[in-house]
């Protein structure tokens, strides 16, 4: 539909479309920066959903069971900043708008969790949002079955673009959704056929329509700025008992010089092309200047919600006391109370066994005990159940058959699981953790830095985490992939050393209410090594002794994991020749940089020469090793510095020399002996 | 076709192929790990490959004209292994099958690029290998067009599984391949309907076939135990003017008791099961022992390409000795010998013109020199041509109307333009570089790491290298990203300063032939820094001193790319106040590291105070903060704790405190002063 015929027919839509379309162009010129061209070109649909389908109360923008809303194509930001403005978010100020993309505004450049409530999720790196949205579908399936329709029963809609669906996550993505037939999906595709670099045609000539309906999705289409073509497809998209793509053909940048051009994309900031603009809108009103009859269309759009937030919020009343705080406590992501008791009672009875075991096999006993009492829990993990060990009793499988299950088949898709974990947390009332191998850590990386950006406590279960996987070989070894998660900011890495440490560990990640974990757990047996029971979470102190010297303290080696066996083992050595050696179990470097100086003194105190035992690489390790010392701090580290290879464990360990004898050979060294 | 039909029917074939099932079967039971079902399932495919379509000659197996053929389902590698053994590659020998997964072997457990002659990549990962063929049939056609039909001529045959299409990146090179109608690519996907955790079902209903379709491939289908409706399937994909995929319906650990089940996907060791399945095979002969008469039978396929590869060796002889020796050299990766002189050229008029430019347009100008005298570079970008500054002038589109194009729009597919450019180095004789934000590192992440592991020579232009991006925010801008990729054992991460580094940092990556290249450049215009010529290849050295202290030498700061500009101004406001500062630029640790230790102690002399700025994390740098320094060596890091924020880049420098002013004053604070 041409701008001259959606202006004459719909006027009263034309007009609040064009609100969002001027405030896009006003941000993007004041900004000098930023993605105009979709904005412009997704007005109408954004209008329409907004208008006629999106269940929403910007008074109470948390509130559960709301319709999620989530801009996968998150360089389009001011779409989204446009309608929370329009439609009365009390945060989202004209103010904010106006300072668009600058120090201390929350309208960033792309969407941020936690900048502006209405934000769901936060997106720009292209497929995350549409990946994320799988995850929230799926737990709204999950929770719709186990608290009842009354509580859960909304839609999630996607903005996604050309990019998200050239994404590889996106396949991951559709693969996930058809086959759990998340018929409350609704994915809105910007048809523009317009990326950066052109023409779509210049890289891709996927037919999506066909690439969505091979993975059992429904596909619809409408004319992207006809209002009444939108609507008629949002609501068949509705009714479809699929996951349901609506190809919206649109024109990027409409209305402007730009129109369907890749310079239309990106930031138009010419005040010649935007006093053009203006005049093919028919919007003679100034910049950021909406009169006041759209902007009260727009508000009483945002008031639609109102009646039907109360409503269910008096159904909400209708719970259990208990029920009620059950659910806000999910909904706030908080563990239960009873948690650390449960945890304290598995230590207990760990250590009077003192089993050898791996630690991902201790991990799978923790969740025996944890995932009882926290049935938000959603476990799962990328076609590696028996290896990764996720897969409690009671969990049941989640399926089209089955919503209330609470183990998912991610199937091969490492990437896909982690986006969708993020969704799920987002949206609230469930708890995911999955696992994979960690060296496909790889795979998942950019939802995995996205988990840590926007502070979502999901739990990476990462095991086979070392040379210690053995006979696959280096690509199946991860090597620097410790240190990778250690780089990235608000991220846990717990590598715990036995069931004792797991069990803590678990405790810690569960306890998160803002930042991810990433379990690193061993695929090989290893022997207990906390002997004595204690009722504190020593695994939250980061490091901690766990054995003294018995003669004079000369060596402190440092270990995680599976390599403090071999500090225990090397300790000995050193010991039978009168070298006392201190073993300090580092399970997490972040928990330990948060302890205080004096007890980080106290574990790592200066003088003794330093060892640290890892089966990675040393980059992270030289702030313990050199870092507080003495002077002339001396450290050696016994590790990685190349990738691995295939053999049994016990030969690699061998081979590259992570071993008792030659950790207690480089403290001798060190020494001068 | 059953067993007992196949037998009947086909009793040559089916002997050669349960050579290869046999020889699995003992391989992995003698490894006690591994994966018996996929080669049991695709022997009989690969035997018709092999036996009547595969270009290949064992006594030449770097034969630059030969079909490639490529094992993405990597875990399968007992396929391959007996495929190797069975055709006559010398070094696969039978104590290697026998060795598999042992400390030395070439039998890694999963197949390893360099280890045996035949691995034509390494595989494992999954979805990898797949998407290395794309580039291996890109590379095809863009020396096809370049050479000649007579010189360049061959098919990429790939055997994928449900894992592989699992896997997102398999989508982009589908798209990729589609896009460019790459015809001599031929994906043979083993359709068993089984994964690890159970039914392909559980977790995706794709239909592969219509996917494919979707992207612009032809989709063919067999019976993949029926030789003859293979070699229909295999000649029909052949002829096909697009790429083609075959649904080939397989049995997982076909005759096994395991057959068609997630058992039947790993390793099979039991003796009864092995001894079952050898009578249900009709196999009387004893582990690993061939008879000689179907060894001879698999030798005569072996030595079907030897007049082939003749008639090659012909046809490449009547080129000019020019050529040969072009040919050769660009099949062996190495630089032309003129890089050297283009590049001084270039050094020396960026120091005369001194120009103030982002390091991202100083690449783009160290590129209009260098691919006109390496016509063997393929450009690219994963749809951010224009800020990657990749594309020269000369290079022309690769596309289907012009194969010798030398530029690829990949579209928004970092991950598979990565795996792409793997493949494209790998076939030889293509030099491929393509770009991407540096934060977007994260989602090349696997294939990044494969191209280190195999040794090969790409190189990833990551621009837009930190927070100075700017208004896009924290989900563009790399903090962790620089650590992740010098945590990789075998890459250089190049960062240059200014001009001249750029140039030299160039001439660094196009001079490996066995290291990938990060070149981290910078989207802000940045001062040049090196104001005098020298020959020299200082980035080689990976540190040098760039300014040395006037006064008495109390502050060494060293910096890289972007910071270096404010290491030089922190020096500036240091010795106005009378303390000596050095400034070092460390464009690349992994080279430094590389010095030797009289060269590493005269740029880091211990005993001044060290300052570090990088906009980045701290991570990585405190070997060279901390290490090799003096008593109680005292040190400070101006850089990034947490993730960025979105506005303009100047404010974000200053509210991250990354400025000369807050160097300068950590330096002064070390000295107490």
């Amino acid at each position: 539909m041409d701008i001259a015929t959606l202006r004459a027919q719909h006027p009263d839509h034309w007009n609040k479309a064009c609100a969002i379309r001027t405030l896009t162009l006003d941000a993007v010129a004041a900004a000098n920066s930023g993605h105009s061209g979709m904005p412009m070109g997704m007005a109408d649909v954004a209008t329409v959903l907004f208008e006629n389908h999106l269940k929403f109360d910007p008074l109470a923008p948390k509130w559960p069971d709301r319709d999620r809303f989530i801009l996968s194509a998150g360089h389009g930001s001011m779409l989204l900043y446009s309608l929370l403005h329009l439609t009365g978010y009390a945060d989202m100020t004209l103010e904010q708008i106006k300072n668009f993309r600058q120090w201390g505004a929350i309208t960033a450049g792309h969407p941020e969790y936690g900048h502006a409530t209405g934000i769901e999720t936060t997106t720009g790196p292209l497929g995350q949002g549409i990946s994320n949205a799988v995850g929230f579908a799926m737990a709204e399936e999950n929770l719709r079955a186990r608290w009842g329709a009354k509580i859960i029963d909304h839609f999630t809609y996607v903005i996604a673009g050309d990019g998200c669906l050239m994404e590889g996550v996106s396949q991951e993505a559709i693969g996930l959704a058809g086959k759990h037939e998340l018929s409350r999906l609704i994915v809105m595709w910007d048809n523009n056929g317009i990326t950066i670099d052109g023409k779509v045609s210049l890289s891709d000539i996927t037919d999506q329509k066909a690439r969505f309906a091979a993975s059992g999705w429904d596909v619809f289409e409408c004319d992207g700025h006809d209002p009444v073509d939108i609507d008629r497809a949002i609501t068949a998209a509705k009714k479809s008992p699929r996951p349901a793509m609506i190809s919206c053909k649109t024109h990027i940048a409409l209305g402007s010089s730009a129109q369907d051009t890749s310079k239309g994309h990106g930031a138009l900031t010419s005040p010649e092309l935007i006093a053009e603009t203006r005049k093919v809108y028919g919007w003679p009103h100034g910049p950021f200047d909406i009169p006041a009859d759209i902007k009260q269309a727009w508000e009483a759009i945002g008031a639609r919600g109102l009646d039907t937030r109360k409503a269910w919020e008096g159904r909400f009343e209708t719970l259990s006391d208990t029920r009620k705080a059950e659910f806000t406590r999910i909904f706030k992501g908080e563990a239960p109370a009873k948690l650390a008791a449960i945890v304290r009672a598995l230590k207990k009875q760990a250590v009077e066994t003192m089993p050898k075991l791996a630690t991902r096999a201790a991990s799978e006993k923790a969740l025996e005990v944890i995932n009882p009492v926290m049935k938000e829990t959603m476990g799962g993990s990328a076609d590696l159940t028996g290896s990764n060990n996720t897969k409690t009793g009671d969990l049941g499988m989640f399926s089209p058959e089955n919503r209330a299950g609470r183990y998912v088949y991610y199937g091969i898709r490492e990437h896909g699981m982690a986006a969708a974990m993020n969704g799920m947390a987002l949206h609230g009332g469930v708890r995911p953790y999955s696992g994979t191998f960690m060296c496909f850590t790889d795979y998942a990386r950019p939802a995995m830095r996205l988990s840590a950006l926007m502070g979502v406590p999901v739990v990476y279960v990462m095991t086979h985490d070392s040379i210690g996987l053995g006979e696959d070989g280096p690509t199946h070894q991860p090597v620097e992939h410790l240190a990778i998660s250690r780089a990235t900011p608000n991220t846990l890495v717990l590598r715990p050393a036995d069931q004792v440490e797991t069990a803590e560990a678990w405790e810690v990640a569960l306890s998160q209410t803002k930042t991810p974990s990433v379990m690193a757990l061993s695929r090989q047996g290893l022997p207990a090594v906390r002997s004595k029971h204690v009722n504190q979470n020593l695994v939250a102190k980061g490091a901690y002794v766990l054995q003294e010297a018995e003669a004079k303290r000369q060596v402190i080696l440092i270990a995680t994991g599976s390599e403090v066996e071999i500090a225990v083992k090397a300790r000995a050595l050193l010991e039978a020749e009168g070298i006392g050696a201190r073993v300090v179990s580092m399970p997490c470097m972040e928990l330990f940089a948060e302890q205080d100086d004096a007890y980080r003194r106290k574990i790592l105190p200066p003088g003794p020469v330093r060892v640290a035992i890892e089966a990675g690489v040393r980059t992270g390790w030289d702030k313990w090793l050199l870092g507080q010392g003495g002077r002339e701090q001396k450290a050696a580290f016994v590790g990685m510095d190349s990738f691995g290879a295939s053999a049994p464990a016990d030969r690699l360990y061998e081979e590259f020399g992570i071993t008792a004898e030659n950790a207690a050979a480089q403290a001798k060294s060190l020494l001068g002996l």
